[in-house]
C-alpha cells in the first residue's frame, strides 16, 4: 500500500479491501489475463479517488451500516477501475514506458492488450455500478463523470501544439480531466450519509476545488522539483505539445517569443531545457500559477469549514497541505 | 442508410431515428469534436445490433407503447455506440486504414483522438442506459455483454500467432466477440414485450446462434470472395496472427505443415497467397467450416420457428439467408 495513508489505518485498510475487490472482479479470464490484472493492481498509487469516496462517507459522526460499507467499497473499486482504465489508455497515447516506476501495461504486455484491458475495466466499472443497490442518480453522476473525462481528454488532445491555448481553456480541460471526478468521488461517498442535495453540492465543490488545486500543483511541481527530476516531464510535455498553466501564463509575458522559439524544435537538449526553465521562472508564471492553485485550495478549505467536525473532515484537513504541497 | 434494409421501411426509419439519437448525445463538444462524430456516424454499416433490438421488439403482434418505443430507440443507440467504440479501437490496433471504404477514425483524425473517442462512446452508452426507465437486469445484461466482448478481444489477442489454437478456442472467442451481443440485442428488444424468462432465453439463443453463423460465414467468405477481394483480408489476418476457423481446421489435415510454412514469413507475395488459398480449399477446411456455420443457422431457425408468427419473425426469417449467405 502507498505510504501516503500510513497515518490513517482506517482508510488504509478500506483501500486494501477496495484493491481485493478490484482483483476479484477483474480476474476471471485465463492465467495470462489474470496475471496482467495482478500486475496492474500491484502498482497502485495513492488511490486518491477511492480514498475521497471513503472520506466522503466519513463526513458525519455516524458509523455506516454494513450495507452502506459494502456500497462505499464497491463505489470506490468502480472509481479506481475507471481511473486505471484512463491511465492505461493515456500511457499508450503518450508512449510512456513507465508508470509509477514500473513498466506501463502496454510496454509490459502489448498495446493491443492495453487498449482492451482499459475497455474491460470501463465495462467492469459499469457492471459493478449496475449491480449496486443505489439510487440511479449516483450511477448517472458517475457515468457523466466518465463522459466528462473523455471529452476533456479529447479537448486536451485538440489543443496540443496550440500556442494560443488560453488559461481558461486549460482550466476547462483540467476541470474535466481531474477535478470533476474528485468532486464526484467525495460527494457520492457523502451521499451514503443523510446529507441533503444542497450539502452534497457543497461537498462536490470541495472535491472539485481540491482536484483543480491538485492538478495545477502537479503542473507547477514539474518546474520546481529537484534537479535530477526537472526536465523529464517538462520536456515530454513540451515535445508532445501539452502546454500546462505555467507555460501558458508565460506566453502572456515579455518572455513569450524567447520561450516559444524553443517549442518548434524536434528535440530539446539539456541546455534548451535549462533555458526554458529559467525563462519560465523569470516570467513570473510560476508565482501566478501558485496563486491560482492557492485560490482553489482556499475555496476548498472554506467550504470544508462550513461542515461540522467529523473523522472525514479531520482527515481532509490534514492531507490537504501534503497533497497540495502548500509549502512550495 | 445502408441498402440492406431497403425492403424493410419500418426498420429503416427506426434505424434513422437511432442514428439521430446517437448524433444528438455525442455532439456536445467543440466543432472539431462534433465533426468527428458526424464523420463517424456517416459511415455506419448495416447496424445489425440495433436492428436486432428493433426486430426483437417486433416478435409479438402487439404494437409498442410510445414509452417502449423510446426505450427501444435508446437501447438501440446505446448498443450501436458501444459497437462503434469497439470498432474504433479495433481499427487502431489492427492499423486498418479504411473502415467501410472510408478512412478509419484514427487515420482521419489521430490515434489519440480515436482512443478517447472510443472511451467517450463507451461512457455515453453507459450514461444512456443509466438514464433509461428499464429494469436493472437489462442494464446488467448489457454491461456483462460489454465485459464479455472485451475479454474475448483480450483472448483473441492472446492467441495471436498460436499454431495450437483449437476450433473450440476460436468458437469461444467469436461467441464473446460477436455472438453474445447479437443474443443480448435480440432479447433486450423482446424484453419490451411480455415474454417470460424462459422465452427470453430462447430469443437470446436465436440471436446468439445467428451471431455465431454470421462470424464464421464472414471468416469463410474471406476465402471465397471474388478474385479481386481475395487475399486482402486473409493476408492481413495471417500476417497479424489471427487464425480463423478455416485456417485452424486446415491445421488438422495432411496439409498442415505445407500451410504453416507460409505463416512464418514476414510478408506474403501474391503467389504465396494463391498457394495458401489453394491448400485451404484442398484441405476441406472450408466445407467443414460451412457445416459448422450451417449447424448454428439451423439451430437459430428451429428456435425461431417455435415462436408464433409476428412481423419480427418474418423479417428475421427473410434476412437470415442474405445475412448468412446460405447459398455459398
Amino acid at each position: 500500500m502507498n505510504k501516503f495513508w500510513d497515518n490513517y489505518p482506517e482508510i488504509q485498510s478500506k483501500l486494501e479491501f477496495v484493491k481485493m475487490n478490484m482483483l476479484k472482479v477483474s480476474k476471471n479470464g485465463n492465467s495470462y489475463l489474470n496475471n496482467s490484472f495482478d500486475y496492474l493492481f500491484s502498482t497502485s498509487g495513492k488511490m486518491l479517488r477511492p480514498a475521497f469516496i471513503i472520506i466522503g462517507s466519513m463526513l458525519k459522526n455516524i458509523p455506516l451500516t454494513k450495507e452502506k460499507e459494502i456500497i462505499v467499497n464497491n463505489l470506490a473499486a468502480a472509481v479506481e477501475m475507471l481511473h486505471s482504465a484512463t491511465l492505461i489508455h493515456d500511457d499508450i497515447i503518450d508512449d510512456s514506458f513507465l508508470r509509477r516506476g514500473k513498466e506501463a501495461i502496454h510496454s509490459k504486455y502489448s498495446k493491443e492488450h492495453a487498449v482492451y484491458m482499459g475497455d474491460f475495466l470501463f465495462s467492469e466499472c459499469f457492471l459493478m455500478l449496475s449491480n449496486l443497490e443505489i439510487p440511479k442518480e449516483v450511477v448517472i453522476k458517475l457515468a457523466e463523470g466518465i463522459s466528462t473525462i473523455c471529452k476533456a481528454e479529447m479537448l486536451q488532445n485538440y489543443y496540443r501544439y496550440d500556442f494560443n491555448v488560453t488559461d481558461e481553456q486549460y482550466l476547462k480541460i483540467i476541470s474535466g480531466k481531474t477535478a470533476v471526478l474528485f468532486g464526484i468521488s467525495l460527494s457520492i461517498g457523502a451521499a451514503q450519509l443523510d446529507f441533503d442535495e444542497e450539502e452534497l453540492k457543497k461537498i462536490f465543490n470541495i472535491g472539485f476545488n481540491v482536484g483543480m488545486a491538485f492538478q495545477i500543483t502537479d503542473d507547477i511541481l514539474d518546474f520546481i522539483s529537484e534537479e535530477s527530476v526537472i526536465g523529464k516531464d517538462v520536456k515530454s510535455d513540451i515535445l508532445k505539445g501539452y502546454y500546462t498553466l505555467p507555460i501558458i501564463l508565460s506566453f502572456n509575458t515579455e518572455y513569450k517569443n524567447e520561450i516559444k522559439s524553443f517549442f518548434d524544435k524536434e528535440s530539446l537538449s539539456d541546455d534548451d531545457l535549462i533555458n526554458i526553465y529559467n525563462l519560465i521562472h523569470k516570467s513570473g508564471a510560476l508565482e501566478k500559477s501558485k496563486l491560482i492553485a492557492e485560490n482553489y485550495t482556499s475555496k476548498a478549505i472554506n467550504e470544508l469549514n462550513e461542515f461540522e467536525e467529523s473523522a472525514g473532515k479531520k482527515v481532509m484537513r490534514e492531507i490537504l497541505p501534503v497533497l497540495l504541497k502548500r509549502s512550495y
